[in-house]
């Protein structure tokens, strides 16, 4: 064996303490897997008092995070402070720079500044790894970027935030509205204080934006991310799609299109009809799940805890055992210079079917207008169900619509057609089917 | 970029044509990102004059291909050829014995020889690669060796065998029998001319044996692999199992136990009746899965398509890539010597629920037997049902038992008071239940 890999520990935070107790727990098997010991050398947090039910006496302690990346006696710099960019982004500017590898769980930072950090590191011939950013401990990155590496991946989608998919399972098997769920889930912990950045999609659209890069070695575009979340979802439109034989989920989609020889790429988070047959509605509670499709291996699915900090703690040692091995793979799969610049597609010419609720006063002539619109936007009706009962005991009463096959275009032409219609209560909610 | 990455491939049979076909239509992906050319230098095959629709022209051929091991200007041999020893194997020997790296789709010959082609590339400072020699396309050696490498893994299971899940996933469907079913596969070609090795589970029992081998640190074991196949579940089996809300399913299971201080290896292949709402009763077809439970990631679920040319070339290629970046891991993820040996475990001490069928002789004191047997070996009965018409026109007709939880050594023993009854027809059919 030669010497141990030094890593420094910038975040003590859940996931900080898991790394300290997984290397502490599996330490022998991951020195023998690595070749090598993984030891932690430094560590850094905001408080160094408090109580985290570890023992920190061994380690070295920082209070300015970013001397950890100036200390001679550290080979990797873990950075699990967070935050897309403030200290987070300092600190990996200055490892990468200074030198050190950087492994991060850092999701926001890699999808705003992916790019320059994979490009800082390739210049100094390190390593760059964010196993941890994407779906907790499915190693998905590996999967892509090394497992699937000679496909052409055609299109990729999945379950990415566990907060989002615990709320609409907990909506399914209780029947209860999205905010009483929403606050059960933080007074349980499963969702944060401040719960926008989930619930409103920007964290899975993180996630999606670094899968899509890596699997269709394009650069990371989070600006170009179409993202809606689940907080306009009612427990009738849930009871709705289960008539109809489907699940609701939050789903990141994205895929390569070509238009006349040029690479357009679609990027989209919103909240989908799953087909109850579909692998993804069986994916409950805060499980995530990643499906890619390249063009000679099929279809591949990954599964696991997308969230926690014992999964994370091990997406963050298998980094460091690669890096101690002394694997290298570019950041993304490949060289920097290599990742296509692909503007974002048009989704219009998408073809699907679409759950479409309306939320209208009880008066006549509603349907008609509803209907009309579809027609001059040529939507086409598979099924349409009006509540016969007011809705959640209020006034308006909801009016569910699931239309064939078509073009997005359409969709989004007839809810043009019906902005500010005085019969609307609310604007329209648009999901399409999956499956 | 530095020289190419020079390959020789040894069978050319759907598979091999299938690199062949890969490493032409995405090759420059592969190259950009392999960080070269990976560049098929000489082939050999049994016949050379076969139509495979490929172009051979490019690449020397030999009629012996022993002789692609001693080529001076090829890095990896790559073995398409399969069988568990013969000329496969002496391929495998020489290839690493003269310095090249090897990479193989041939689980027999992992399973049988793994430990050996091991040691040879360890001690030559080599690669053994075997990703598509498990489930196809799926990225799952690399999980468990790399992905999950710094989680004890505490239970594995899955479905390995493609063609097993395929006759099942049919039978279900159609309600045919699995003599009409694999008659059908056959023709489709979804099942060799020959199926003992699939139907029977050897082929499964294989991968497992490797998969096991590599989630615990131990040897391979295939010898100690409790093996057996789908040859004997009628269509009133499925029938019975989805009453009980349950599928049927091949399912390779392995765990590691401590008793009194010491490894012990659990190894089975068999069929299993799977809970619909449990992830693997979704796999349907020829897909694989394989769920891996570590103690710090969790439950882990991969899945794909399990055999094909496709998926196992892309597995082919995904090998080459990560040698032509330089990458090394152990074959099984930690040194040879490290690999423990681990005594089978005794299986009487598992608890659960089982399912026993009894084709029986239509007459009085028949369920009075069984009854007793099951009493006097300590197995609670849960449900029986005894279907009133004798099954498949003939006389016999079926009973079947599922019991409340409790350990295997129970059912074995009830077993044991039941063989050699003349009231029945057939040895008693025991699966248990999962989920």
């Amino acid at each position: 064996m030669t010497h141990p890999l030094r890593i420094a520990l910038a975040g003590l935070g859940t996931v900080g303490a898991g790394v300290i107790r997984l290397l502490d727990a599996n330490g022998g098997l991951i020195a023998a897997r690595a070749g090598r010991a993984i030891e932690v050398v430094a560590v850094s947090a905001r408080s160094r008092g408090k109580d985290r039910g570890i023992d920190l006496s061994a380690y070295a302690w920082e209070d300015d995070m970013t001397a950890l990346a100036k200390r001679p006696d550290v080979d990797v710099v873990v950075e699990l402070v967070g935050g897309s960019d403030g200290p987070a982004l300092t600190l990996a500017r200055q490892a990468l720079g200074g030198g050190k590898a950087l492994v991060t769980a850092n999701k926001a930072m890699i999808a705003h500044h992916g790019m320059e950090l994979a490009a800082l590191a390739e210049q100094h011939g390190l390593a760059l790894k964010f196993e941890a950013a994407v779906a907790g401990g499915i190693p998905v990155i590996k999967g892509l970027g090394e497992g699937a590496a000679a496909n052409r991946i055609e299109r990729l989608y999945g379950i990415l935030n566990g907060t989002c998919n615990y709320i609409l399972t907990q909506m399914e098997s209780t029947g209860a509205d999205f905010g009483g769920v929403l606050k059960a889930a933080q007074d349980l912990g499963y969702a944060e204080a401040d719960p926008t950045f989930d619930v409103e999609g920007v964290d899975a659209a993180h996630k999606l934006a670094i899968l899509a890069a890596l699997a269709f070695g394009t650069a990371v575009d989070f600006g170009a991310v179409d993202i809606s979340g689940i907080s306009r979802i009612r427990a009738a439109d849930i009871a709705q799609a289960d008539a109809l034989g489907h699940v609701i989920r939050l789903v990141g989609q994205a895929e390569m299109q070509t238009v006349k020889g040029e690479h357009r790429l679609f990027q989209r988070v919103q909240p989908v009809l799953v087909a109850k047959d579909h692998p993804l509605a069986a994916v409950d509670g805060p499980t995530n799940a990643v499906v890619a499709e390249g063009n000679f291996v099929g279809r591949l699915l990954f599964q696991g805890r997308g969230a926690g900090d014992g999964p994370t703690a091990s997406a963050v040692v298998a980094d460091l055992i690669d890096i101690a091995r002394g694997n290298a793979v570019p950041a993304f799969s490949l060289p920097v210079a290599m990742l296509e610049e692909a503007p974002a597609a048009d989704p219009g010419n998408r073809l699907g079917r679409h759950y479409m609720r309306f939320t209208v006063a009880d008066r006549p002539g509603v349907l008609a207008e509803i209907t009309a619109a579809m027609r001059d936007a040529g939507v086409s009706i598979e099924s349409m169900i009006q509540h016969g009962h007011p809705l959640d005991g209020l006034d308006p009463v909801l009016v569910a619509i699931v239309s064939h096959e078509g073009p997005e275009s359409a969709v989004a032409a007839a809810m043009r057609l019906l902005e500010g219609s005085p019969s609307l209560a609310e604007p329209p909610l648009v999901m399409p089917l999956l499956g």
